[in-house]
């Protein structure tokens, strides 16, 4: 199974796809999609957009995995960060992939083995698991990493812990729902 | 000049489209898409980008105007309504569309004339400026089109408050920030 994981961000959008076989992992590729802070939003959201649908049109991937909405500490980073999600969301919902969502401690305790490890020994245990030399840089290219061995890790079980949406659990369900305009 | 105004919500996304002459303003329409919350959030997202794609297509305004980040009081919530704008903001840039954000004072300011008003005097106004008969509803869709108001009120300025993005603004100049891959 091809797994594509996603660690979306409004400045760095971490990607790492994964071949699984549900004890063995393999690297089939990994980046980062990098935005200038500079530029609008709107602009860097259009690039992560089009990055994405271009990657998954490339990877051809199974699903993809994505970190859940668990972790929001301050409000209006989580409003930007919620934009860079939203437009990987709708890049794998257009793509027709289904879609797994993790929160971090079930990504860390897949990975490690402990859900409170921190960034170094996961950057340790993706080094590990898909027989690198060196650990994906920057942070953001790990993090999706292990956020695909997650779901790997998930999918391998009889009953795996995703929510699996996308275009055959109900994109094309959406038109009941549409526009009650006012024209 | 055709304003199409947007208020972004994760279960309704208000849109209000008028023409401004600079001083007069007529409706063009308005109305809701409304999505169930029991829907994925990623297919609340693909009807939400797909309902604006095709409202933007059909209404051709000459730009969008939209709430600015300035209102996050909790951080879920904030992530949540962050996906809904993200997508809104991509429909409008895929569309080639400048784009103008407004805080809500700003916006409650050019409808009502004081910045604290309540939603209810906004809608008086929505009321009073375009000739209705009765406050549009919910009150997504009168704050979609008090937000199109306060742009026209602006716009008509010398010097507008604007932040002018959209495709001539920079969408060609993402390429350069393009996908630093590791394959």
């Amino acid at each position: 199974m091809r797994i594509f994981g996603i660690d979306p961000g409004s400045a760095c959008t971490g990607y790492g796809c994964i071949d699984s076989d549900g004890s063995r992992c393999r690297l089939v590729g990994c980046g980062a999609i990098r935005v200038s802070a500079r530029l609008p939003l709107s602009d860097r959201l259009v690039a992560v957009y089009d990055e994405l649908t271009l990657l998954l049109a490339t990877h051809r991937p199974a699903c993809v995995a994505i970190e859940g909405i668990f972790h929001a500490r301050n409000a209006r980073s989580a409003l930007v960060l919620g934009h860079a999600r939203g437009v990987a969301m709708l890049a794998a919902s257009k793509a027709g992939l289904p879609m797994a969502e993790y929160a971090p401690t079930e990504v860390k305790r897949a990975v490690v083995g402990y859900g409170r490890a921190d960034k170094r020994q996961v950057q340790q245990m993706i080094v590990l698991r898909l027989g690198l030399e060196a650990a994906p840089s920057p942070v953001d290219v790990s993090d999706a990493l292990a956020i695909a061995i997650c779901h790997a890790h998930a999918a391998s079980f009889p009953q795996p812990v995703v929510s699996s949406t996308g275009r055959d659990a109900g994109v094309r369900s959406w038109r009941q729902y549409r526009s009650q305009g006012g024209e």
